[in-house]
């Protein structure tokens, strides 16, 4: 990269951060949470916001922005749960900005929300560079993808909140090691929780759920 | 996006597809071929690479171009089979472009080279965009990343002169119709192969060497 890109790119991340924390206050103010789910695709995402919404709809008001490159699977599976689902097409763009979300929020009632779901594009890379306005990043890495990913795609993992595994179901036919990968994210990011989980089976969802109710505390 | 977006966006591929155009004519005098690889992080690229260089290495000559946004993990493997491999590390780029797989052949011995196979960065999103100057697209989906996924990422599809669904080994674990696959992918591409496969088991890899064979002809 020469210094003309380098400083085009640092001129967009920072108008970025400015509407992310315009997104946040909005948010504040109406005492509603806000989280941003980001994976490779196929790890899992939908189905965690899917068992997530089925344990708190009773309890709180959700809504969840979907982000995709094209079509609006996603937006349609959520929105069979009887909770607003925002599609957000980005027409080939390989994340999500806080742009989208600014502009998406127009068609929330954060009046009446206390948590709102991103389900940003399925991309270890970019996403992780756009601060969107939310109070917690969550990254999925999936068993089948292999515990090496947080070497070879350190930033997403430095930017995450929690870590959730996922696909823990299939553990016995992948070479996964459990034991060693919270210490390679620990390496990477202290502060991070690493939560195995299988959307699937519902294993590690209570200690997930645990760790939504404090955010909602 | 703006115009001026979309302007400076046509700006870098046309100058990419020159670039690419000329390292296509650069391999060609050297009558070697090369062959882009992409997928999702951890969908089995460096695993199929391994597997096809065990297969050739005694009667074509191979080289590897490692594109990865950190570590040289990869490389590593691939030095380890006693074939030339050159990390590309693109320092949070999420992508190949022409211009550095022309910096990196110059430390190829293109003379005494029939084969080179390029690495891309894991990302089912950014990478379909980049012509890379090689002879065939690759992309690689595995069973665990889900049978929905041209519909989500559809531009990669487009762009592939095969598919090789991976990880049929444990197919019997996870939700993916292989009945409707191929007809889902030809709706996008009609000229793609669709070939399953299993770097683990080995089930499928003739079908895929064969296609190695052909391009070598």
């Amino acid at each position: 990269m020469d210094a003309k890109t380098i400083s085009v790119n640092k001129d967009i991340l920072s108008a970025n951060s400015k509407t992310a924390d315009r997104i946040r206050a909005v948010l504040d103010r109406h005492h509603c949470r806000m989280i941003n789910i980001m994976s490779s695709p196929g790890s899992g995402k939908t189905s965690l916001i899917t068992k997530t919404i089925n344990r708190f709809k009773h309890t709180c008001s959700i809504a969840v922005i979907e982000g995709d490159i094209a079509s609006s699977i996603d937006a349609e599976k959520i929105s069979l749960l009887n909770v607003p689902a925002l599609q957000i097409n980005t027409g080939g763009g390989c994340h999500l900005d806080a742009n989208m979300i600014e502009k998406s929020m127009n068609d929330l009632d954060l009046e009446h929300l206390d948590l709102v779901f991103i389900e940003n594009v399925g991309n270890l890379v970019c996403t992780a560079d756009f601060d969107l306005g939310a109070h917690k990043n969550v990254v999925i890495l999936s068993i089948p993808e292999g515990d090496d990913k947080p070497y070879k795609y350190p930033v997403i993992f430095m930017e995450a909140d929690i870590v959730l595994v996922n696909k823990i179901d299939v553990h016995p036919y992948f070479d996964f090691d459990m034991g060693t990968f919270p210490e390679i994210i620990y390496g990477l990011n202290p502060s991070a929780a690493v939560l195995p989980v299988s959307t699937k089976s519902g294993e590690g969802l209570d200690d997930w759920f645990s760790w939504i109710n404090k955010i909602l505390e």
